[in-house]
């Protein structure tokens, strides 16, 4: 049987320690293509390069038998790249991260590595975005890995429905207490309750840091924040039709006189 | 009765003529904020500026009663700057664009306008996101023009659902045929076909400009992209849930044995 072709991406940039992990694990299970931004991407959603130009060069950054290409553009730049440009053929996953922080619940709309997953998912590529729930740059994936290398096999052996990819989020490892297991869950409602820093210049001119503190409003024991915060790993199927089906004959009836 | 606060944004910057044509029809309707980017912000989806500073200065471009803030970020910066540093309660409204340029279909995970009315309904303030088919910088907003006020008349007075926002898109004006009206709609299942263009820079280096087709694979004929080819205004309410639901149960059976 022919290898499957996977194609890794992420936000955090090429070099992080979460996509060498990702892209480690991902040799085990297929010939290995990496399209990975040049530099942090986090927080650029669905952002795509249209007012500027993109560049994309083959790079070797260890002796890993994968094949990699460094990208100035945004991960969904990258992933449209790869399937345009660099990969002969579609590839039969593509997997997005391991990103060095959450992008469970509200975070997923802002969040690059899930975009990446989305836009693979719109070119109808079984896709995962991973995340774990660490900042720290040089975050431990130990605990986590026989966790993604569990979910990897099932999709490539069990596909996903077309269009939908998943958003894995791995709580942080805690010394004396393990991962429960893998919990299939809802997007929670939950939000950022923002606050700016404002600071001066050494020209005395103002400017912002965006800042912010996580709040959840949802009580729901079927959400990813219920899971997380349970030491389980939430999975969440991930759409790309933004319609809200429920509020069609609201604004209906708004227009009836049309 | 007190005037409606309301919220102003786009993604093509604060100069750009829809942005200025949208203030002038909302300054009818009430005390109007504008907080938009100083350069052009398409295709920045949800982008969130957490990598880098933000900058956001009180401007005056016309003789318009509005208070008018030009900021260094992405719409998504400038609906968060608004409401945590800028406006002194929650508006009443919050109105993204006039797009130059569709944002129907796939189309509304990459835009800035429509990433800034979402953040609006994020925050439970009912948003609109307005664009135009038509890329032209001197686009005419005319015959759009008394449907804007149409339907920012209906959200003022009958509200949203809480955390849906409105995607309309107007069809561009074609001589001796006018608008039949407007149409809710699903937003169709539509995608780009990527092609990069490869060029050479002076030094004999690559780089690539993102473009492609757009192709319409949904037969529908409830979606946007029907109406807007049937010169309907469309209008598609939108949610943030991104959540596949109808997937739950089948990647649920991919983990039983978790």
């Amino acid at each position: 049987m022919e290898k499957p072709l996977i194609l890794v991406i992420n936000d955090d940039g090429i070099s992080a320690n979460g996509i060498r992990n990702l892209i480690r694990i991902m040799n085990d299970f297929g010939d290995v293509v990496v399209v990975a931004p040049n530099k942090p991407q986090s927080g650029k959603s669905n952002s795509i390069t249209i007012e500027s130009t993109i560049r994309c060069d083959k790079v070797i950054i260890d002796k890993g038998p994968q094949e990699e290409y460094a990208c100035s553009g945004t991960p969904v730049d990258c992933v449209k790249l790869a399937l345009n440009q660099i990969l002969e053929k579609k590839p039969d996953l593509c997997v997005s991260g391991i990103n060095h922080g959450s992008n469970s619940s509200i975070n997923v709309i802002y969040s690059g590595t899930m975009s990446a997953a989305i836009e693979g998912a719109l070119e109808k590529i079984p896709s995962i975005g991973f995340s774990l729930l660490d900042y720290d740059l040089n975050a431990d994936f130990t605990e986590s890995e026989p966790y993604i290398r569990k979910i990897v096999k099932k999709v490539i052996n069990y596909g996903l429905d077309e269009g939908v990819c998943l958003n894995v989020n791995i709580p942080k490892s805690i010394k004396g207490s393990s991962l429960k297991g893998i919990k299939v869950c809802r997007q929670a409602n939950a939000n950022w309750e923002e606050e700016f820093d404002l600071r001066t210049d050494p020209k005395g001119r103002f400017y912002y840091w965006l800042t912010g503190k996580f709040v959840n409003y949802d009580k729901g024991t079927d959400t990813d924040e219920w899971a997380l915060a349970n030491h389980f790993i939430s999975v969440v199927p991930i759409k790309f039709d933004l319609t809200a089906h429920s509020s069609l004959s609201t604004v209906n009836k708004l227009f009836l006189d049309e």
